[in-house]
């Protein structure tokens, strides 16, 4: 299949096609296109971890990306959340509004785990009494930390409207992503979110919503079901994957 | 002036008498007195830094403290900031209402320096557009991490409302500090406030104000009159202590 997108990458049906490399980032390469308001993003099999430190290459990830990630962003489409996504291109390419990145993670969480289990001392998997919204400064050099809405603000990261945005955009991705996970015996414990403006100032939820951005267990057996499997060395990295695409229904898109 | 204090220290005037050893802090002895609602406070001389990583004895520092820390809460009384400080029993001592501290610290910031620098790659001194506030969760063992109101909910470190009112409080500490400490030649860089409950759940602005808690540099000549000294080993702790004390007056109180 891969092989066959490749075929269908630089000239799509419909007139789009693939122009200069814009950006390359550790999971994704973003092309222009002939239409300044439309970006080609290739998914990548490249799997970095804790700020780049470490690397590896999972052949197969960057397709499974695309494809969850188009699955979850139709959804939430549907949902009326205003994102980025038009459609796919190839099992591993997609076509997406063109937006400036804001340098602010969004991440939510239900459940303490990863760095917030680590920084609060809390025991991995402990439900919390309510989501938790944190931003995180997307800046590599300082290993993206922690920050607040005053440090948002000092620094003109965003402006306090487009941080209350994000956060309410966030919460409503959560409640409804959760019952979508949920319905199909998934847990989200947590997950990271980008947001974009357009040309226009128009805030879109943006960049890609997979296992490599939440952390997904199964409900039955808490088994971790993402980047975990890759963070941890516990194997297994691909058909973790895989078989998120296939609860999500992803498969049938391509 | 050490000695005279402490003969006075046992049985006050106005019949304040110490009892037996509540908490011993890095910087401080709390004493249970007579009174429920009354704590005496000791300063001690020792010093503190990086999470108690770096250790030393800086003879005379308890007594500056305590006089500086009774000047700027007396001041703050004056001002309408409810706080903990009752009055001076000795050169090294105070009476103080007896409080449940919250697990958190609220740190105001002016300037970019110490720590918010390094995490934001901001150049140390830079002046910020607005007062920042930040929460950090005072637990010793996780090193007191940056935290977020979510963050302090979840724990259950205090209720939101209490928040919201640290929050206005330290603001408010800080235009009235600001302003006092300019009139006194010195910049107001960051400061670290901590607050308590009495039994009453009454909030009240406790812990102590002084160069241990503050950032202070003299306004002509960026001189810097605070912990840092003893940080960064810039020498002249003493010294410098003794001169915030002198430009607050704080000297005649004893």
């Amino acid at each position: 299949m891969q092989s066959q997108g490749k075929e269908r990458g630089s000239v799509n049906q419909q007139g789009v096609h693939k122009e200069g490399l814009l950006y390359e980032g550790k999971a994704k390469k973003v092309y222009t296109t002939g239409d300044p308001k439309r970006l080609w993003v290739e998914y990548k099999d490249d799997a970095t971890a804790f700020n780049g430190e470490k690397k590896g290459t999972i052949r197969g990830k960057g397709r499974l990306n695309n494809l969850i990630s188009a699955a979850l962003f139709t959804y939430l489409t549907r949902q009326g959340v205003a994102n980025h996504f038009e459609r796919l291109l190839s099992d591993h390419e997609q076509l997406v509004r063109q937006v400036s990145i804001l340098p602010v993670e969004v991440v939510v969480r239900n459940m303490a785990a990863g760095s917030m289990a680590k920084r609060l001392g809390l025991e991995e998997g402990r439900k919390l009494s309510r989501p938790v919204v944190e931003f995180y400064y997307k800046k590599d050099e300082l290993g993206d930390p922690l920050i607040n809405e005053d440090h948002i603000d000092v620094l003109g990261l965003a402006r306090p409207e487009q941080v209350g945005q994000m956060k309410s955009v966030a919460l409503k991705v959560n409640r409804l992503l959760s019952r979508y996970f949920a319905e199909r015996d998934l847990i989200l414990v947590d997950f990271k979110l980008e947001f974009g403006l357009t040309a226009e100032g128009q805030l879109l939820l943006a960049d890609e919503i997979s296992p490599d951005t939440c952390r997904l267990w199964d409900s039955q057996t808490q088994e971790k079901l993402d980047k975990d499997r890759f963070r941890r060395d516990l194997g297994g990295v691909l058909e973790a994957y895989q078989e998120i695409l296939n609860r999500v229904g992803g498969e049938q898109n391509v």
